[in-house]
């Protein structure tokens, strides 16, 4: 059964909880999380909720839950759903105040849903996706995960418009990350992936890839890629917490190779590691 | 009475009217416009009007209900709410949909409160306001009223901070706007102002005043405006629907003059206008 959660209880997902006054609504205000669950257990919760608590941090907002509280609110989530598969969607608010751009002085708020997981194909992970390249008109924070997505879903809308999974999106010449996805790139061995500055968002999934990678011997270097850089990649993928790692056809025009030793390889270590942690944190 | 109105009906401005899945909420996704009636007459609805429908074009989001049927929405509600003087807040998000960075195929939704005016103290008007000078954050497309409010909340609450009244934001050295407001300078007897460019909002006080200089014979330059060009400024002003004309005591550590004469005389000509478009619209 699918769930929300608003002002301290589950409820219907559909319900109206929310008034018009919430800071959510009205300016975005706020940060959030996305988990996927497997085997009923919330896949790296504890590096989400690491995240969350530093993105509320950067935007000065006080989380309404304790760690211990928010983890016992996810579970007990997980089991009142009896959803095995499931995406918990968590976002935090500055909470309810009359509209003022100045910060109130009130209660954060905790909404959640948990419900199937949405997932892609798996023609899309054999035959990779196509992508476009995309100006990031983003604001200069995008390490925290806030609600102010205008721009990633206006580049995500661009990038289906033309046929493309994913907009990759591009600074001052060099990738920065996707709409929803952090992006690697494979040439002569070695894995290439943006370094975790303060212009993109340090994906869970991004530092766990990375890790398995290191696992696998697999060179890393964390540097600014040119547009010329990743359409001559050998091999190239995003990853996020809803598509793990999803290979790219497609650059633009560009047709990148299908055989992908190196992608292969990651995926299986990603997923033997993503089994050990669900094994380890149920 | 204070009114909220949501889902096509007035309410409890407080009333619990809004899902968790809505595109405010989770994304920022939709356009805003806030508008004080005077007397019971929206001052410059129509010029609000027009920019409410930019706002979503650039969006790409269908406004769920024609100009007239706004009109009357608006009418309808300034005299359910039988407040002369009030502030109108009014939100068009792409609507309720299951979350997903991709548009979704539903209508969009209006939001409206409509409360009693949040005013300036008159001693601001007298005594001018200190602000302070601060790094523009924001993303590309500031033109669009966009609800993605983060970088303007951050730097309002910043300027608070340190004892201002608003936050003027400098991008690559040159000054944008206010957090919430357009920035005007006087020197040598000419008004200057940021240009209309994709970087700043074009504020309806901000055509209004450009158009009441005109009127009075003053000079005006549109033309992007350095800090040190800010801080030697005669007299320097902000703009905004809510605060009309307030003039500019500090910048940082720098006083401006207290002798404000052009500054007095557009204000007497802005009151003028004000009255002509109330009188001429009711």
């Amino acid at each position: 059964m699918e769930l929300g959660y608003y002002d301290g209880q589950f409820r219907d997902i559909n319900e109206k909880v929310i008034p018009i006054d919430e800071r959510g609504h009205q300016f975005g205000d706020g940060v959030y999380e996305f988990i996927r669950v497997y085997k009923g257990t919330p896949l790296a919760l504890s590096q989400h909720l690491d995240r969350l608590e530093r993105s509320a941090k950067a935007l000065l907002i006080e989380l309404p839950f304790s760690r211990t509280d928010l983890e016992k609110i996810i579970e007990e989530g997980i089991q009142k759903s009896t959803l095995e598969e499931a995406d918990i969607y968590m976002q935090v608010t500055r909470g309810i105040s009359p509209r003022n751009h100045l910060f109130p002085d009130t209660k954060a708020e905790l909404s959640m849903t948990i419900r199937h997981p949405r997932q892609m194909p798996d023609e899309a992970y054999e035959k990779g996706i196509s992508t476009l390249l995309l100006e990031d008109e983003r604001w200069a924070n995008c390490y925290i995960k806030s609600l102010n997505l205008l721009p990633n879903i206006l580049a995500k809308q661009a990038a289906a418009s033309k046929g493309c999974k994913e907009a990759i999106l591009v600074k001052d010449g060099y990738i920065t990350e996707g709409s929803s996805s952090n992006v690697f790139v494979i040439k002569d061995q070695i894995l290439y992936t943006t370094p975790a500055t303060k212009q993109i968002l340090c994906g869970i999934t991004r530092t766990n890839v990375l890790a398995c990678a290191k696992e696998e011997g697999i060179q890393v270097r964390e540097q600014h890629m040119t547009i010329d850089f990743i359409k001559q990649a050998d091999e190239a993928f995003v990853t996020s917490t809803s598509i793990g790692i999803l290979p790219i056809a497609r650059i633009d025009e560009q047709h990148l190779s299908s055989t992908r030793p190196i992608i292969d390889k990651l995926t299986n270590a990603y997923q033997i590691f993503r089994e050990q942690q669900v094994h380890i944190q149920s």
